[in-house]
């Protein structure tokens, strides 16, 4: 079995496994000069692209894992939402009446969406058998921001007011959002994705209450969902240290956190039956060999032994990264026992 | 004594004290039309104008105290630094080198900002009696954060960056911001300021290790500069629900937390030593009334007994929030014991 999913069930590994949020991107000269002739939404909707940039970083780095090229309202558009991505997404009408919401379609993802399910074929099919490929979509709370703001904001403030003025209409979006990510996921599954991760980036604009009552209730019903479809889920969460008490009893195999999160702290609260993922400090990588060495190590000591630890960082790679540093950590983490 | 003063020494209050983070600002009509004719930075420069947006909300609301109306970065343009406000602070020449960090000038308030001991010499002879008047600053590794980006920004990747890269500048940066701070407080108090407070508005953007060397290691040099000044100092972290540990042992009298927070968490983390102020949800105001009141006694209820709990909200008021929730919201802690 891959490093990356014997780590996903706690088993003990070859060695510990490291992948990157954000590893195909704009900090690669090669994913920058295939976006200089095509714009991101075309890469996102046409399956021999999205498999080249999804495979890029697999030929520079020796990667665990590999994660779908694609973004979080990708299954959104097709639900009929309208957007752009300039760069980030913006709707054409936010979502903030109930008539919107129960208007809104099921997820059929064969007929909707069938340029990722290809794309995933496409990847399987090329990419090296040790290294799966991890499918993903936007945890139902996060799309519930750029729905209800409809665009990017940094305290998305129409979005958290709507669930106090709103609750009931909130949690109606937010159960069709966990059933339609149920299906894109289930269907990734199917078409070959090895492991599937659900990405809370905006975990950490609710309190604690807010959080359960409506993010995590609608994550469980993602994740019920989702149970029997036979790979580990893996559920990110965003500025959540105050969180991990919520989510230890979550049925996913995977909990990634950010950098914020004390790990030693993080794994003492979700207990032995959770693996989990993360988190070294994307600006780590701005630090000398040295002392990103260091700081890559200071990642594996918090973590404690491998089994149930998959390294990354704790959010996405900054666009000026420089790839060599990449290269460097992966290196330091493969090093390490 | 206030109730406020009473709350931030631990002791009780004739009722639990509340002010409202951004009380005098941009929901408040009366503001609005003051600003309609004068710019952002003439109403800081101004001590009379600054003076009448102080006690604006003390007109319309039972507030328990009242704070300074000014910017966290006007002490830094009296420093040298050139700077607009577009509404955020925007710094014409970041600074990025350590010519630029050994060139900064010491603060000498009392030549460099004038202004601002001015207003508070006017506040304290204008305010209510029971009403005590709260100086502020913003904490080194914040204000850095501005400095080093030149800008507001989500990730404020260009100042986390340099920590790692530039360790030593940074610090010597933060040492620099950390004794001018001090001389502004120190100033402030001598001018009638009858409490202090530091706000962190950016310390969860650090993780714990990365948190402790730069940001509360600058925050400690300038509480030890204020010891002696004899009115409470009260340091606001945003995002800071993994760093309670770490501030337990502050030199200061209250810590300010932000809504992720559990506040019964909080209070059993930094101990009976320590006040805290916080923390409803600022979205919470966009509630119906009924369940703004089940809200904000679901904070009171997490903070415990009155001895050592100043009611606030966990950020600043959203500039689109209707006063009478303000009112209701007071009401609704006062009510409370």
């Amino acid at each position: 079995m891959s490093a990356f999913l014997a780590a996903c069930r706690r088993e003990q590994p070859a060695h510990r496994p490291v992948w990157i949020m954000r590893q195909a991107g704009r900090y690669l000269p090669e994913y920058r000069a295939l976006r200089a002739k095509v714009d991101f939404a075309t890469l996102t909707r046409t399956p021999e692209l999205a498999a080249e940039v999804t495979l890029q970083p697999l030929k520079r780095f020796a990667l665990d894992a590999a994660i779908l090229f694609s973004d979080i309202m990708t299954p959104l558009q097709g639900m009929g939402i309208e957007l752009t991505f300039a760069p980030g997404p913006v709707v054409a009408q936010p979502i903030r009446t109930l008539a919107q919401i129960e208007s809104l379609p099921a997820l059929v993802p064969e007929r909707d969406v069938p340029f990722v399910l290809e794309a995933i074929r496409l990847i399987r099919g090329a990419a090296p058998r040790e290294v799966p490929l991890i499918g993903f979509a936007g945890a139902p709370f996060t799309l519930l921001c750029y729905l209800v703001c409809g665009k990017p904001s940094k305290e998305f403030a129409a979005a958290r007011s709507f669930l106090y003025a709103e609750p009931q209409a909130s949690e109606r979006l937010l159960n069709c959002l966990a059933d339609a990510m149920a299906a894109y996921l289930a269907a990734q599954a199917a078409a070959g994705a090895q492991a599937l991760m659900l990405f809370e980036s905006w975990a950490g604009l609710l309190g604690p209450a807010e959080y359960q009552r409506f993010a995590l209730a609608a994550v469980r019903r993602t994740a019920q969902r989702l149970r029997g479809c036979g790979v580990p889920l893996i559920y990110y969460l965003n500025q959540g240290s105050a969180l991990m008490g919520a989510v230890a009893d979550l049925e996913v195999e995977v909990i990634g956190v950010d950098w914020r999160c004390g790990l030693a702290e993080v794994r003492r609260v979700l207990g032995p039956a959770k693996a989990v993922q993360g988190n070294l400090d994307p600006a780590a990588l701005f630090a000398p060999p040295a002392e990103l060495r260091r700081l890559a190590g200071a990642v594996v000591e918090q973590a404690g032994p491998a089994p149930g630890h998959i390294f990354n960082l704790g959010h996405g790679i900054w666009p000026d990264t420089d790839p060599d540093q990449v290269a460097r950590l992966i290196d330091y983490v493969h090093e390490r026992r």
